[in-house]
């Protein structure tokens, strides 16, 4: 229990690290949708590691094979099912330290879930790897959104990795600039020029063999104000939902988040105007969401990824086996820093939700 | 839609600020479970605004009618409904403003939701006054968690409110002092001494006309390793979802949350380790959570609730009813700082979802 | 759990029949929506006993108030809830029987499923009388259809009673001149000239303190094709699943049901034409459905309903609180023919139904 | 829409008959229980037509891989993902009569509902194929059924095919007799003697291109008292909601069914006594279910089969193209009689249901 999404958009995930294949299925798909697999197949390409020096040496082809749900380039109406095949698995790697738990990873509380049945062949279902069918999901979902709502904009950013940061930005009406593409899409960055010292932030941590944090910020132009719910299913209910469930994410907020806990309200209400005839807000510390619905202006929430906890470096932990206090020292591929390929799994994410809400 | 939740601890809340009653219905519960209505009501009463200098003036009785679900002081396993019945209102402070859209609020969102049907006196559905319901919620939860998992805590603290700041908490152990009570419950901090600072803070705010936010962290002591899902039912993103439904949350985080960004994986990893015979970690930065399931340690997290929109000073704003530029001071009666009122929902979200998880 | 329903218009009823109260949360109606209270109110009095002397002499008000989601005589799109107080309750009737489990009744299954906590009370939550809310949201349900989908209808019949049967129905247009009204509305029969005999039975079984049971059809007229949805959302899949919620329902049927078992395929195919410029089928054997969507015939269903358990009659039964057999002989006001009152509510299931399906 | 069901047993099912694949997706399934892929295999095995000369001869080879949530031997706790490749298909069959909508069958619904976009070759997602993911989720849900409750029996027998009529069962301890087994449980029957005159039956059919309807009586023994919930997640509810699901079936009841509304109270009410210190009824007009709960009798449900709407002889319909009536024959290669490859279908949605159920 906890593969399965969604109320309209209904996806189901499956899949294990090093086992026959990762998959997807989506149901509630309206029927005639005109899907790009290429451009799904891109969408993946921009979350695997091929080539990438900076991510784990592992080749994953990440190829997709859809099973159903497409006839004639258009969606059926049916459930689309897509299957990805894993290659490249060396699981010769895991099978010493099995009973070694892993800190920081799902080891010792998926062992306390699953009695030890669980596959524990490079974190089994909680692997990083599954984050693939989420950006399949996320590819089918921008597919549909691009025909049933085309003036909608969803992108990312890396605002900081390590202690390398990126300036936080006041002016909604960036984002609008923003939408239209990077410098390097590779790695998204407000102020391009960051770039060359995050990924030194990264060449350091790998030179460790240690791991590094960051943060993303994904952000929606072009919503249209009116979506979402009260409460249970506000967009912060359900998107922060969708966020916490990809591996490694800690925290999410919306809008000016934290920093509005030291304000005061006449500071961080956004005073409402009308601007050539359209409404608008003069800030956006709210996140272009009151009350859990869409106020027309750009939703904007920050998502924090802790540092990879796969990392070269001894450790102390536990041999499950016999109950000894252990060391640990994580042999395998790995990446030193996740973020520089999970911001295109928030935006699947978020893709993801906005789907939900406007079918 | 919006105001339905849960998997096994079903629930539905209703109600307007203004209207004839708000109340919760909750399908799901175990039969035989005592319920103690005085406890149940205490805490409502934790919540309410009654006598409370720093809180709102509006008199709000917040008296529970259980209407079925409990018969000779046990749950029947059949729903358990609750009835609070509004009193106090004053809805003639609303008609005049009807058409300001009240900066920070759901107002402009709603009535683009709504089309302009939603009860707008004193913020209808998207009231405040609706957590009163979560509460009675919560409460129950509580009663049932108490029975069928007695070892549990579940607990709260203020960190912030505006610029006052208790410490962060890094010995996990200290909850487990923290969770048997507060020097005052009704304000209940780490540093007992901060409380007339916070209070002061809260007063400026009040003699400016304004609001000012603030920091809740919650706890839970005594789950067990082994509660929780993968992905989508992660304990976070089950418990995000449930905060987020709080009015006001703009954020949540688990474990050190944003400070995880800038550091490194061999300082954030927990390690494990075996004391006496029991497994837990040296540090707790993930907070008592790996890949969506309890580790044994406490669960941390941190709610950022932004200033009560709600305020006296001159804001900027627009007359939906001829589109024009507008000024609007807010009468009537608020709070000045929701925290103090809002750490008993933070712990009604988490014993709801706890619930949900441990039926 | 069990009394929760939806994935749209999301329903959920509580209460007991000697209970505080018992009412029905309705979460997912779009707003504004003018909701007629009166026209309402008459459909739960349609349900409701008052006066009719074939039915059981308690009387019930079942008045209702309406607590929240109507603002100004039309939806506000917040969770609509309604509460009936119970009244005329005699709870002492059932204190002596306590432990005399009544055959063909609830009281054993809930006994084993509750441990004896349900409110045995008139059957506690599994009493007729939660047919009170259920035709309450569905009468809402019929004010939101005749509003988004004017051109449905929605109607019943009675069959049979005991061994008087009506005939059943070979052409379709009939349903749409029987959608204008019966009459009898308060005993709707193809064959007006049965009602005499059908009173008949349910006197005799009256005077035989015994109860006796009967046949229901349901259809719905004006309902376009392509409604509905395979498999497990098919109509036949939820409007079965709400209609076997009615308490007494054995056996749902569509269209020619169980005398297409003996049938073959060149007598049981609609075959169709274009008439008019319309598309029709010949004949509606497959009640208006195929593949679980709506093919644009009337929908016709058969709802077998048992006769009432509670009988005056002496039988064989056990005594639980001893596990000893026993005799019983059912006191207390009951209706010897429950599908009198049952009607009504087999067409707020309908409506139930089909406004999750419309929305 | 429509292809995914269960609250903790949760299906998502897949696949269009002529496409690359179909199969299921199962979350929710405990960790650790063992699995045996070939009584798996067995299960589809049954349900396929292979060399079977009364079925279609089109050849399925139903081969069953596992893609993920079985590690050892064992499952996992992650999804269980299975995929079945469609082989030997030949959509030229249905090229050529795209446009004229076979009656009984879900053509016209499906094209109004998806706008022409399905997969109309062979049905697509609403072909009886689909049927064979069922069959393995149920095969699934019984191997985790007899773990988790060996005591537990599911089973089915044919009753009528046509005209030829096996009788109906009085004692329910018949039940438990045949739970062990049938004289030929490739085509179960309570006399076996009727073998030959059902499948003259179906000779008959198919020699006249014509098709024919049946009766399967599917049961459960071994069920304890207190499984289910009143309303709308009743047994009757949950468990017609997925016979309604398998193509074909326009009827379900339960126990004595449409008999019992001619019957009397004091006829159908079933006495309970104490037998042996056991508790039991006299009688099993209820089917085992009182209030939607098990009352520790055998469940007993029949489900009604309309005649394949595949038949060769001439049929009047429409030419969607162009809006003509039109006639048709249809070719290709189909089943006379879907009730003897579908009672193992029965069992699996009767799996499904129990297994959600009972986790």
């Amino acid at each position: 229990m906890g593969s399965t999404w969604g109320n309209k958009f209904k996806l189901s995930i499956f899949g294990e690290s090093h086992g026959n294949g990762i998959g997807a299925v989506i149901d509630g798909l309206p029927a005639g949708i005109k899907i790009d697999l290429e451009r799904v197949q891109s969408e993946l390409n921009r979350r695997a590691a091929r080539g990438n020096p900076l991510a784990t040496p592992r080749k994953e082809g990440d190829q997709i094979e859809v099973l159903s749900g497409i006839f004639n380039g258009k969606t059926t109406g049916a459930p689309l099912a897509g299957l990805i095949r894993n290659e490249n698995t060396r699981s010769g790697d895991y099978a010493k330290t099995k009973d070694l738990m892993r800190p920081g990873h799902a080891d010792y509380a998926a062992n306390a879930r699953y009695g030890g049945f669980q596959d524990y062949r490079g974190g089994g279902h909680f692997s990083g790897r599954l984050t693939a069918p989420l950006v399949f999901a996320g590819a089918i979902a921008k597919e549909m959104l691009s025909v049933i709502c085309p003036e909608l904009g969803i992108g990312s950013r890396i605002v900081s990795i390590g202690e390398v940061k990126d300036t936080p930005i006041e002016d909604w009406k960036v984002y609008q600039t923003l939408i239209r593409g990077f410098k390097n899409p590779a790695f998204p960055l407000y102020h391009a020029n960051l770039e060359e010292a995050m990924k030194q932030a990264i060449i350091a941590a790998m030179e460790d063999e240690d791991s590094v944090g960051g943060l993303v910020e994904g952000f929606i132009t072009g919503l249209e104000p009116g979506i979402g719910n009260p409460f249970f299913e506000s967009i912060e209910s359900r998107l922060s939902a969708l966020l916490f469930s990809i591996p490694a994410v800690k925290g999410v907020t919306f809008g000016a988040g934290f920093e509005m806990v030291s304000l005061r309200g006449s500071q961080t209400n956004d005073g409402l105007r009308i601007n050539n005839g359209q409404i608008e807000t003069l800030t956006n510390h709210n996140g272009g969401i009151n009350g859990g619905i869409s106020n027309g202006m750009p939703i904007v929430f920050q998502v924090a990824f802790k540092p990879t906890p796969s990392i070269g470096k001894e450790q102390q932990t536990i041999n499950l086996a016999n109950r000894n206090n252990a060391t640990l020292k994580i042999q395998g591929r790995h990446d030193p820093c996740i973020v520089i390929r999970a911001f295109p799994v928030v935006e699947a994410a978020t893709a993801i939700c906005l789907a939900d809400f406007l079918l």
